[in-house]
Order: C-alpha cells, then structure tokens, then sequence
C-alpha cells in the first residue's frame, strides 16, 4: 500500500498530513518524540477505544504519561458542558501547555478535541487521527473546531491547526456502509468544485469506496485531502475561496438544525444540499450535463429520503447559520464542473420558490 | 493634549492603537465606518455604563443595531457560564460572523469578550475600550483573552488580537486611587525590564499619576503600551521574550489563586510578586542597587499588607499556573535594570527556603 505525504501550510506553522493504509505505523518514530516526555491526553469514544484502542498503545506507551478522556459519539458530544468537562479533567492531570492532545473518532470528536486543545491554556497542540472517512478527507483538516450551543451548530469554536492529521484508512475498515456515504458525499461535494479528476475516480470505484476496500479509499482520501489543503492554504481563515467548501452546506446545515440532528447524517443532509444547490445554480451558467452527473452519482449512493421539512424552518434556520451575513445568507454554487462561486445576491424569494418544488421531489432538475 | 498613535503588527494584521485624553473623539470617524451597517455588541459592567455610557453614544449611534451585554464587575465575571450567555444572547440578537464587540470596562472585561468574541462563529472583530489604568496599558494589548476555571485563573482562552484599542485617558478620572496604583504597578514591571526611561518617568509623576492627572497619565499609557507592542510583535503567543511580562506574576498568580482572588487587587499581588523576584534574583546578577530602586518605588505606592499566607500553599497554586511546564516553574528574573530572563533552573527548593522569609517581611532585601 501507498502511504501519501502532504503538508498544510498555514499562518502559525506547517500540519504534516500522513494518509493511506499502516499511517499510523509509517509515522510512528515522529510520533513518539512528540510525546516524548509530556502528558497526552486522548479524546475518544468508548465504541472508538473498543474498536481501536490498540492502534494507540504505542503512541500511549511514548509519552510521560497518557490520560483518556472520554466522550460521547456522534454531534451530542460537542457541547460547552463537555468541553468543560474535559478542561477540569486535564487541569486535576496537571495538564500543561506543552502538553499533547490526540483526536480520536469522527468529525465530532475532531471538532471538539480541537476546540477544548485550542483553548486549554490558550492553546496545546493537538493531532488529528481521525476514524472516519467524513473526518479524515475533511473535519480534521484545516483548523476548525468547535462546539454547539442548543439551535447553532458550531457556533463557538476557533480556528487551530492540529500539529499532525494521520489519516490511516485502515480505521476505516469497520465503519458500517452509511458512514462511508456520509463521507464520500464530501468527497464528491470538493471533486465536483475542485478537482474533476477525483470525480471520475469516485464514479469508477463507488461501489469498491462503499465496500470500504482500502486500495480504493487510499487515494481518494489523499487527493480530497490534498484539494482541502490547497484550498485551506489559499484562505486560512475563510473569508474567500475556503467558503467553497460551503458548498451543499447551506440547506444542508438547515436540514440538520431543522431535524435536531436526528434522522439524517451529515453527508447525507449536505447530498442534500448539493441537490439544491444544483437547482439555484440552473440559473447561473451551470450547464445541464454537469448537473445531471452530479445528481447521477448522488442516486447511486443510496440515500435515505428526505423527511418531511417545512420550507419556513429551513428559511428561519438558514438564516441563524453561521455563514450568513447582515446582508443576507451567502450561496456557493457551481458555475462549470471543477469551477463554483459564492453568490450573495440570491433572493430570499427565490430561495423560497426554488423549496417547494425541492422538498416536493428532491431527485428532480427542478 | 496630545493624542498618541500607535500600531501592533501580529500574524492576522495590524492592531491600531490610539491613546491620550480624547482618543474616543479622535478615532470617532474610523469607528463609525468600522460598525456602519452591523450589529454592535457592548460587553461592559452596569457600574462602568453608569460612569460614562455616554461616551459610546455616538459609536452606538454609527451602528446598524446596538446591543448591550451586562456582564459583572471585576474576576467574577470570566467564567464560561457568562460567556455561554452572552453567546447565547449575540445569537437570539441576531449576532453574524460581520458583527462587532466592544469591550467597555477593565481588565476582566477586557479577557472575557475578547474571548467571547473570539470564539463566536469562530471569531468577530472585537475592539478594546479600556477603562482602567491596568486594562489600557496592558490586558487590552496583545490578544489575550480568557476565562476562569475554579482554581485555575486564565485556563481557558485564546489568542484573538483586538482590531483596535482606544485608550482614553480621559476614562480613568472616574478609577478610585488604588485601581490607578494597581495598573501602575503593571507599568512599572514593563519600565523595569524593557524601558528604564519610563521608570524614571514614573518615579518623577508618581504623585500626579496617582492623583489621575490626565497630562501625566496620557505619556506613561503611551509608553507602556508601546513597549508592550514591541515584545508582543517579536513574540506573538508567548514562546520567548513575551515571557518577560510574567515578571512579578508567578508567585503574583499565586497569591491570588490562594487568596481566591479576593483581599488584594491583580496589580498588587503582583507587586508582592515583584518583590519576591527581587530576591530570586539576587543571586543571578542583579545588582543590589537597582532591586533597592524598584523596592523604594513600590515602597511609595503604599501597598495593603500582604495578608497571611502558607508556604506550601503557594507552591501547590504556583504549580498549577498555566506558565509551568512539566520539566517546573519557570521564573522571569531581571539580571539588570532593562534587561530580563527567564530562568527554569529554579528549584522548588531554593523557591521554599525564600517564601518564608519573604511572608514575614516581604520589603526587606531577603
């Protein structure tokens, strides 16, 4: 098997991103001395631990001493009160500011281990070793953590790179098929803007992706990674071209909020998105055929259907997102295949036409 | 009067600092442009609105909207349970990633929105209005921001620069006299190891400046502001020459935390802090008579006794500061007027056998 080296530049340093099968085990010796003679404090689930604990005992072994700190699976953990939790439980450790943090799960996990290493004594570097495909081609890359309050996801967080993202697709091997998809629906949302090439990979390979086969997770995880990271490097901290990644995540973030959280994954919702996204973008210069391939691919993944959702608290929610601004709520279309743009001149009126039809049958052209 | 400008370059941009009597009035133009059609959070207490509320009439004025946030008076109000409030409230008001917050009070206020704004929708602009004497010429400079854990002042926070300072001097004829000779105590740690000349400034004005004579107050502000811009730019987040501004803080820090922050306002724990490195430094070079001259002058400031306090639980607080490291404690120590190190090679032991003499008779030469 490969094992792919990246690097992320940003404005506080440089994060190595090790990706592919046995990453964890390539990237051993550089590892231990990060540890070497410090408290690293792990942040994990127990389903996590149980499926994988062992891939860190040698990680654990190299340190002056390891504490687990223990969280739930999945968007639940990502609260203030857990984060909390955490700081108490680290500072009674003696945790210090050359201490060591390492995220291990899904997004979740990435989002909040970030968030409480960000803010620990005002930042302690954290790794990133995701489980996921969802975290490994995305949330554990480029520096963005957080946690919820009740009604706004992830609106308190910051922005810290981790020290080291090591994204082994050989934790990905007893993810369950749904999980995948929820991951592979990032991949296509980042090959679909920037990186055709990837997309006709995932479309060759999809039903081997699903499998969870690793030779053909390998390099989609290098290459959406590596379109993350080129992106990232562009704008670090959002205010231009990362906003691409946005794609899909306006109603798809919506859906989420509207459904609690509950019913759909994250992927799945954002499929959702990129549905949508697909209607408004009809309107400005995306050419049918690229539409369809999208819409085509997406069948193919399965989905489960949308529930029912009201068009007014999907509005009333997509306007609390954190992405919107005074003037009004920003789109990211696609204006050609490999080629999207934000758009702020999308009318809530428009948007609200363009729903009804969309929630009626989603899979449509519009 | 003359109105001082001044500006910290940090990794994310430029911080304008604007200080003397009038400042508010002279910046007036560029913040009217800097809140024009957003959403304006005030973070302040009831007591400092009550004081001079009107001075930010016509920044409110500039505002699409403004929306006061009450906080609490003093280190009560940097708790994470007040800072998941005033999110909560930034969001029902309707708070975007283009909204803006002003902290309007001392020091306390000055940490808790800066990280509240840092931390909101990852990060809004958030401009300093100090009020005191110690937020002007230091806690509202250099982006730090945090709040308090039970036990563990500052454990949680980050660094989030201000996009402006206005330090109007004309804020601090209200500050009852110990609040100006608690911040001065802040100015006369900067002057000991970065500027001598301000030493002498202050040794010349002590009178004035503890009186708040506005002519004397707006050059000393300046001045420390300035040599605190100088160390922060060659050290953003506190990796080297920061350091030097822990002076007097390590056992300053712990004083407080033993006395749980009440008894003995920051600026004098820390110059009992001062007086205690003093003695530390003896023994590293620094000449007798430049420890008697910051000891003379601290002599005049005409401290509160320091209250009754145990060895060991000095030691246990110290250790639990966010500034130790798990190889221990590390000390900042002038080895000569204007010139400062920090020094890890302080054992615990030599610490103990100084602490107790030093409680019995904290102005003598130890």
């Amino acid at each position: 098997m490969t094992i792919y080296h990246l690097a992320l530049r940003h404005p506080h340093g440089t994060t190595p991103i090790v990706a592919g099968l046995g990453a964890l085990e390539d990237a051993a010796e550089e590892l231990a001395s990060w540890v070497a003679g410090r408290t690293l404090f792990v942040v994990s689930t127990p389903r996590v631990l149980g499926l994988h604990g062992p891939a860190l005992d040698r990680l654990r072994g190299a340190a002056l001493r390891s504490v687990v700190l223990e969280v739930d699976d999945g968007e639940g953990a990502k609260t203030l009160h857990t984060a909390e939790r955490l700081w108490r439980e680290m500072l009674v450790a003696g945790g210090k500011r050359d201490s060591r943090v390492v995220a291990f799960g899904g997004g979740s996990c990435a989002d909040l281990a970030g968030f409480v290493a960000g803010c620990f004594l005002r930042g302690v570097e954290v790794m990133q070793v995701p489980t996921t495909l969802l975290a490994q081609v995305d949330a554990a890359i480029g520096g963005k953590t957080a946690v919820d309050l009740p009604g706004a996801k992830n609106s308190v967080g910051l922005f810290h790179h981790p020290a080291r993202v090591i994204a082994d697709t050989g934790l990905l091997a007893t993810l369950p098929p749904e999980e995948l998809r929820s991951g592979l629906v990032e991949v296509v949302k980042m090959a679909f803007l920037l990186e055709p090439e990837l997309l006709t990979r995932v479309e060759r390979d999809l039903e081997r992706l699903l499998a969870s086969d690793p030779e053909a997770l390998g390099p989609v995880v290098a290459e959406a990674a590596a379109a993350k990271v080129a992106v990232v490097e562009a704008d670090p901290e959002e205010n231009g071209r990362r906003r691409l990644l946005n794609f899909g995540h306006t109603l798809g973030h919506a859906i989420e909020a509207v459904l609690d959280y509950r019913g759909l994954r994250h992927g799945e919702a954002v499929a959702y998105g990129l549905l949508f996204a697909l209607r408004l973008a009809a309107g400005r210069g995306l050419p049918k055929e690229d539409a369809e391939r999208l819409r085509a691919l997406l069948r193919r993944f399965g989905l489960p259907p949308l529930p029912e959702l009201a068009v007014d608290d999907l509005l009333e929610a997509a306007a609390r997102d954190k992405k919107a601004r005074e003037s009004g709520l920003v789109w990211v279309l696609p204006v050609a295949l490999g080629e999207g743009r934000s758009f702020t001149d999308v009318t809530e009126a428009e948007v609200r036409s363009a729903l009804g039809p969309f929630l009626a049958d989603p899979w449509a052209a519009g």
